[in-house]
């Protein structure tokens, strides 16, 4: 028997699989939760965000085997449903036929990897347990209990601090590092989540396979199928100023807003003003750092690279950090320093790439998504894809259906704008000619 | 007798110059501080960094009349004076005849402004107080003794958070608000101080009235002067790498280093070695934030918007926001909601610019000061600027001699760098025309 021990901060998503990760290498593992156990308690408001699990997130939980365990609650979704403000319909696929991201939700995720970390990975989760600080060289984690304020410590061969944006092992003991490199930034928009309910007969009240875009310019609404025929839908718009959350005010200033903004989605749910304070507003931020570890410890995660949810892939970005670590591990036969620095080295681009992507995607959905040329490119762009796809794939692929590394799909999709902007402006006439032999031959050449 | 009040915390330069400030509006000032009184202590290793006040500086010095106490203690220095790897010097003049900025101690000056804040602005000070947290929006700062532990509170009207570049108050209370901006970035170099001594009969070992650089590419090295005859010199170098602090571990590397690199310096200074480890080596940091304050708390200073020292102009920007606040409070007539929005809305962009500003100048300094391109351009706009100075102020002058905003000047500077390269890229043989009527015509038509 190993007498290997391992401490990871947080209960989250990343943290619970990274003890199964540990776990499988002979780890004994310890992980201290700030808050309760969510199994529990009722799942909070504003817990009931969805998520969408695309490729690399599939990967991580397959590595270790519980990958089906969650697929059985796992709902597909093939393309993304548009609806304009008369109620019209526009369906376009996320990929290639048979290809989906699949929406789970966070809470029930959660308690689900809880329960897989401490079947499969054996590990012992302490709950209300709040890390004031850890000695990041030697490895040691302090901890005090949020209500009897018990004082203990925890020691281990290495501490992985899994334990989110707000991540209290890089506030306490990183930040305060000589030389910490760090910056939280958060973006115009906000968001609050909404839950419209599953029809009188447990149905669902829109499509079930795609997710759900309400596009509107400076912000935009979406759905997400929860199992049980609800959907899971969130606003996004700006804080402040002219259309703005802050503008939002009274019951009336919602209803006017979702009966001018959404008029299909309030008819779904014409009592969307009562429900409306029950789910808190939350703001958005980008936060970097580097580097993400120091001694015994490592940042993974949201702790080491939080980002802005656009493009969908926190949690998968989250949990290629496992993939990619244990990869390392095996690489350097567990010679922590080795694979902590190896690690921060070759993931650190990506972490930063992610945040690039969803940013851009933000910009995109801000700004782009309902200018008829955007929408043009990406029709050719799908559509030379289909007849040369050793040639070209879509960055929306590259981020969500392969394990190219995000910051080389970031510079890919530049590079395809910069190809796509050019080969446009060469056919005044694009509209009628985007999907001719001319336009075709004319990417080939600046490829 | 109003019954106005204020708390500040930090008693450095800024903040024992606001207390000035706010006395001369009436109100009873508290300080807390956490360093023990420096006029009561030997100044600490690697406290004897010495600053260039400059006319912002004195602006507000003068604005409450205690200029004139500081220029006792402060030495003109009129020019820059160069030193080659062969000890050949150069000089190049700051401004105009006349111009200058003036070096003091940063220790000395510190200590000359506490006195001001308790014998003018009636301050009282209260030292070893580690601020633990301030309510920002009741203006209640906690602090706790740094050595009997006593906790101890105070509330008063207004709070200003002067404490630094590390500043307590950003950290434990503005960092943790809801969509508060905050980044920290560490640039590559680090610096070290070395004190090289008056001559044996208390003269000065070289011209008093310059600032010394020796310029070596990717590091440097700077002297000014003290009153006693000494030079307070600083060596800026990157803290790892090839050629770095790292590699100098020995006192045989640290003279292999002098002997090299600094060979006229050494031969003033061949103890070198032995007084290397007398002063720490510190890191340098780029700290933005926003907004700068919240209820009643402001930050000022460092805390607001620390810089790396590369153009002088981190204390002169800390003083610069006294001015700026007092103008508000003003036109306020002390309305303090009024004077903090405007103060962080009129006051960030400066802020900005006087960082952006200090590490352009970073960057000339490492990457260009010895590019004859670089050196024949100034010279171009130092003659252009003398025969037209209506039309053209330097960008150095602009940042040093002028109360032009730091967002301005920065803006300045580089529609200046832009007309100059273009202008310099039309004539082939600049080197032999510089001074021509042509190029002069040439800047005219682009101005």
């Amino acid at each position: 028997m190993s007498n290997k021990t391992a401490t990871i901060v947080g209960a989250g998503l990343v943290g619970s699989l990274w003890a199964v990760y540990l776990s499988k290498a002979g780890y004994k593992v310890t992980i201290v939760e700030r808050r309760p156990d969510i199994r529990k308690a009722d799942i909070s408001a504003g817990k009931s965000i969805n998520l969408a699990l695309s490729t690399r997130g599939w990967k991580a939980l397959d590595t270790v085997g519980v990958g089906d365990e969650i697929r059985k609650m796992a709902i597909p979704m093939y393309g993304r449903m548009m609806h304009d403000l008369q109620g019209n319909l526009s369906y376009q696929p996320y990929g290639k036929e048979g290809q989906a991201i699949f929406s789970v939700s966070r809470g029930g995720l959660n308690a689900k990897m809880m329960d897989i970390a401490e079947q499969v990975g054996n590990a012992q989760i302490f709950y209300n347990e709040r890390c004031t600080g850890v000695d990041l060289e030697k490895g040691i984690v302090y901890t005090e209990h949020s209500e009897t304020k018990e004082k203990k410590v925890y020691h281990s061969d290495v501490v992985f601090a899994a334990d989110g944006a707000f991540s209290a092992v890089r506030y306490n003991s990183m930040q305060t590092l000589d030389r910490f490199d760090y910056s939280q930034k958060y973006i115009e928009d906000g968001y609050r989540e909404i839950l419209l309910p599953a029809n009188s007969d447990g149905s669902y009240p829109l499509e079930k396979n795609a997710l759900h875009i309400w596009p509107r310019g400076r912000f935009m609404l979406i759905a997400l199928a929860n199992e049980n025929g609800s959907f899971t839908c969130t606003l996004f718009m700006p804080m402040k100023g002219e259309k703005s959350f802050e503008r939002l005010k009274t019951k009336a200033d919602v209803n006017e807003f979702f009966q001018t903004t959404f008029p299909d989605f309030y008819k779904m749910m014409p009592n969307i003003a009562d429900a409306w304070e029950n789910h808190p507003l939350s703001a958005l931020a980008i936060i970097r750092c580097y580097p993400w570890t120091h001694g015994k410890t490592a940042l993974m995660g949201d702790a080491a690279h939080a980002t802005v949810p656009f493009y969908g892939q926190g949690m998968n970005c989250g949990f290629e950090d496992c993939t990619v670590m244990w990869e390392l591990m095996q690489k350097h036969k567990e010679d922590w320093p080795k694979v902590f620095e190896e690690y921060q080295i070759l993931r650190k681009p990506d972490g930063d790439g992610v945040q690039d992507l969803s940013l851009q995607n933000y910009h995109v959905m801000r700004d782009y998504v309902a200018d008829p040329m955007f929408q043009l490119q990406k029709k050719i762009e799908a559509r030379f894809s289909e007849k040369h796809p050793d040639k070209w794939m879509p960055v929306y692929s590259q981020v969500t259906f392969s394990h190219i590394r995000y910051s080389d799909a970031f510079k890919a999709g530049n590079r395809q704008d910069e190809i796509m902007k050019a080969v446009m402006a060469k056919f005044p006439d694009i509209e009628k000619v985007w999907d001719s032999e001319e336009v075709e031959k004319e990417i080939l050449k600046s490829i």
